[in-house]
């Protein structure tokens, strides 16, 4: 394409999926949504209590207490806690799982280091010896040091070293600094046990601190070390959006997190036994996708083409031509077993944290990945033949996008451009630059999910349109990188006509779209290393940086906790779902108003719902910053 | 009293407090449980998800499934071992703060180490060296040990070792062996991610893993070092009800849970000068009385008298004459906030977990409790002359109560009544004599809270009174032990008149009352120890003994993780409240049928909420299981 895909052009591709799935009594999410609809009030405002067995207890204006005597404000707060808890828990629990597989490593196993200078950089930071020691050595003790992270009794997260001084005394005088990631996430729970903490600062302060646990403790390592195993992403050149589904190929999707079952699954779909297989069956070769983060996984390592995003996950079964879903934790619907047998499609679950009915369950571990990994692939080879051809219905949508980019990426980008006689290479003082003399007037940091509430896709790319007409540069992560990339955003020929004059110039100077790609949601972490990075290299404390975080379609807990530390980091953080609060005033006047994390964090989140308004807020909100800087 | 006192008898001493809140403007339970009638009936079903905010969803038979296509079985199933991990991360986290104050002992500050033969016996355990070393260093090793059993990256729990060797060997071919307890919890919580498990099967499973990480972990590492740092409870007389408030006395209410607070509240109350202060203020000294599980702790060790339990709360503010209710965590209502305001009293929270409003914090720690201590027991003295006499009510109501039955204790009264002919001492085998023999039936471990659902104490004094006059003997703990103290049923002489011939006269050979005080609610791992001694010296698996416990009155998550552990751990359990899962026949199923969690741990659960029956079905359970034995 020349252009963008515009949101009724995805829709309509959609549309003509969903008539294929008619023809075989397909449900969808469209369906269940009208089904759902409307939803409980008490529940979308926070105000509904099952902490105890005394309940469930509601809050309203007859009935102004539950039966312990908690208020509206303990509910929502306690709730909120416990949102966040969870997505904390689960978003750092992979990068649990990649520190096993670290454990792992072996020179001539499963898994091996590719990125050893890294690993050494890391474990210098965190006052681990490496000289004389061989690197698998090395990899298993920092393994170690990173799954005590985890759970050691004292101190506080190794990488909150990396913050800004100012960030981390901000942290430290507001009693933020998080302990062992699963203590905090026990705490929270503790917190919110009946008769324990009702105190909206209790709470709130409780969820950015296990929020900070997740997001500059395991979610952090779960980046690092994902590119210790695989290597630091570097921008490649992919296609997006459905039409990357191959009509004559085995098409396996790839779908969920974890990069530990999508690396070797793209390795073994390469093996000439497999492509060999999949001639034998009639096809022609096998062709690999990803959908929701694990397609960015293997998108930014091995330019693997990204199918969709979150809610494009039953699409790919809707096509008729998708041998094998394989999945490994969150974001999987379970809609996908029922989906999955009115086609010929092998839903393959491989992890005993995300058992669902109606799959085929391949338990993947870390000493068997290589024999799982050639079994799955076989069995999607094998699965051509049972495809129905009068089913098949691949859309023709599909665009160019360039992904890949890790800090350390962006940081040689900024040493292409910079000026060999004033500059020192690998900073990020030349992007400052370009927003000091206001050729770019600054950064939004665009993450999160889908979620029925907002019209799919809508506000990512409505949004990104807007902020780069408005010479604003984003970076994007999650399913909001699918959405742009869907659309032609992460297109650096197409994309930088829709940007503003200076904007469009940065882009052709670096030879970049003005979207980039930094990865799936653990990769939230690389966006809080460039923040530090920026003000580092700027003496500005990040809060005052026209940068600010955006999650316009997020919809599960791992959103919330991301939400915290963004905005527990510095960032401004602008929603487009309410984070189920609304019913009380005093939380909303803690996370959005002038008294409440902000006097901790020198930042705070912003609820619109209106797509358009928060476009705007965001506008508003980084030139307030710049004036107040006086660029 | 030479007989029981009747529920209506608590009923109408309840009544009159509750005029004389009426007196004052004050709220009550018993209100807020009529504003809150009915409950919400998708919550009480467990059929309403709100792990995502694309919801809430709730199924109902034109919506089968949410908007991500998670059937009922997977809803109520994720939101059970949801509550089931807010449970065991609560309970587990008490254990954790004793190790914490383990840490801290030293023969010269506020704690000390009282048990040292109990703490040698534990390192030993653990293989942990204890020659040569100082009881302090030890205790410091061994806390750092405890500590670790929360976040240690690779094995166990190490108390699984208690266990006998036929339970270790089901866990281990279940799948079932915990590994640390935070890691058990964020588990618990990754796999009701939105996304990620829906399958019932893997839910209850990680529900009775977390549940066991909780049981055989932190509550046993709660119970077994509160002993070391506190002395290992023996049988001590005290009195119970709210009858144990005193009129002319400055009465001081411990509530809560963790005994490092309430030591020290006990200890500086009975300092001469704090004594003296009271003394000058005009009353006659000072009475310290305790509420919920803080009420156990000190009762058993210090024959502190019990004023009442998890209902009762608000009754000891209700009586005037309250000059200070100190708390730490779990179960404490946020309503002892506005109803203290209604009164003189002072509502003095001390732990950073449980912050709620309008209450005066002191914060408590382990190294400044001597000084926290003092300054509340002297605000509470100081508070006696605000008291208004008009509103001083304590109901005319007061038990004898035997406590501090622990498993060392039982084991010692057993000795008592050896043959020293014949048996070995330091065993159940006198016991299980009994029980053979018929003269005992069997034993029903009572526990758990209480729930307006069932009519407040009904359930444990009338199940009690049926299951002694069945000679069937009773250990209790937690609130269950409360309201038997409160009854009468702790009492040698007045209780043993309602046993059947059998039991009475074990009661007056041993010269025990016929319902033993176990302790607290994290003391239920003593009834797991001890049930665990029974079959090791009769040879006979857990769940084949005509043993089972029973939490009629439930109503919190640390409820169900106990329950979890208990059914995990071989005795069928059985409970007057629906774990909120009613909504889904497939969770029934596994945790009630005969092919769910039976087949696993040879247990299940029987949820009965017609007491009567209740009653009934654990006695034909009891006599079936003699039957199947042949005795």
């Amino acid at each position: 394409m020349d252009r963008l895909i515009t949101v009724e052009e995805l829709e309509a591709a959609t549309n003509s999926l969903l008539e294929n799935g008619k023809k075989v009594g397909a449900d969808s999410w469209q369906q269940r949504v009208k089904n759902q609809t409307p939803h409980c009030g008490f529940g979308e405002a926070g105000t509904c209590c099952r902490i105890c067995s005394m309940g469930p207890c509601r809050i309203t204006p007859k009935a102004p207490r539950g039966i312990c005597g908690c208020d509206v404000h303990g509910i929502v707060g306690r709730n909120y806690l416990k949102f966040t808890a969870g997505g904390a828990a689960a978003h750092s629990d992979h990068g649990r799982e990649i520190m096993h597989v670290l454990h792992q490593t072996s020179a001539d196993g499963n898994y091996q280091v590719k990125d050893p200078e890294k690993l050494i950089r890391i474990a210098k930071e965190w006052n681990i010896e490496t000289e004389g020691k061989d690197i698998y050595e090395l990899a298993h003790e920092v393994a170690v040091a990173g799954l005590m992270e985890y759970g050691k009794p004292f101190g506080y997260q190794n990488f909150l070293n990396r913050a800004p001084e100012h960030t981390q005394k901000l942290w430290e005088e507001a009693g933020l600094r998080p302990e062992a990631i699963d203590r905090e996430v026990s705490r929270s729970l503790h917190m919110t046990h009946m008769g324990c903490s009702s105190m909206p600062e209790a709470l709130i302060h409780q969820a950015l601190r296990v929020g900070l646990s997740d997001g500059w403790g395991g979610s952090m390592m779960g980046t690092e070390f994902s590119d210790v195993l695989f290597g630091t992403p570097k921008p490649v050149d992919t296609t997006a959006n459905i039409g990357v589904m191959e009509k004559d190929m085995v098409n396996i999707i790839v779908h969920g997190h974890d990069p530990s079952l999508s690396e070797m699954i793209v390795h073994y779909a390469n093996d000439p036994e497999m492509i060999a297989l999949a001639k034998s069956v009639g096809a022609k070769g096998i062709n690999i996708a990803g959908v929701c983060c694990t397609a960015n996984e293997v998108a930014m390592r091995h330019g693997i083409p990204m199918a969709g995003n979150f809610l494009s996950q039953e699409n790919v079964v809707l096509t008729g031509a998708c041998e094998a879903i394989v999945v490994d934790v969150q974001c999987i619907f379970p809609a996908l077993g029922p989906l999955s047998k009115c086609f010929h499609t092998k839903f393959v679950t491989t992890s005993p944290i995300a058992r669902i009915p109606d799959s085929e369950f391949v338990q993947f571990s870390a000493e068997t990945a290589g024999e799982n990994a050639k079994a799955i692939v076989k069995m999607a080879v094998e699965n051509f033949v049972n495809r129905k051809t009068e089913l098949v219905n691949i859309p023709d949508q599909k665009t160019n996008a360039r992904v890949g980019y890790s800090v350390e990426a962006i940081v040689k980008v900024l040493d292409g451009v910079a000026n060999s006689q004033v500059d020192t290479y690998g900073t990020t003082k030349p992007l400052l630059e370009c927003v000091t003399s206001g050729v770019l007037r600054g950064a939004v940091a665009m993450v999160g999910c889908n979620n029925p509430k907002i019209r799919p896709d809508y506000a990512h790319i409505e949004l990104m349109k807007k902020l780069i007409a408005n010479d604003i540069i984003i970076i994007v992560s999650g399913c909001s990188a699918q959405a742009a990339a869907k659309a032609g955003l992460l297109d650096p020929v197409v994309a930088k006509e829709y940007c503003g004059a200076g904007l469009k110039r940065v882009c052709e100077l670096a030879n970049i779209p003005p979207v980039l790609h930094m990865g799936s949601c653990v990769d939230i972490s690389r966006m809080l290393i460039l923040a530090s990075e920026l003000s580092k290299d700027s003496g500005i404390p990040i809060a005052q940086l026209p940068v600010v975080g955006c999650a316009p379609e997020w919809m599960s807990e791992k959103a919330v906790s991301i939400g915290n530390y963004v905005v527990a980091t510095g960032l401004d953080t602008f929603l487009g779902v309410d984070p189920y609060v609304r019913g009380s005033s005093e939380i909303c006047e803690w996370l959005t108003g002038e008294t409440g994390i902000k006097k901790w964090v020198e930042a705070n989140f912003t609820v619109e719902t209106d797509i358009e308004k928060l476009g705007d807020k965001m506008i508003e909100c980084i030139e307030s910053k710049r004036a107040a800087l006086g660029i």
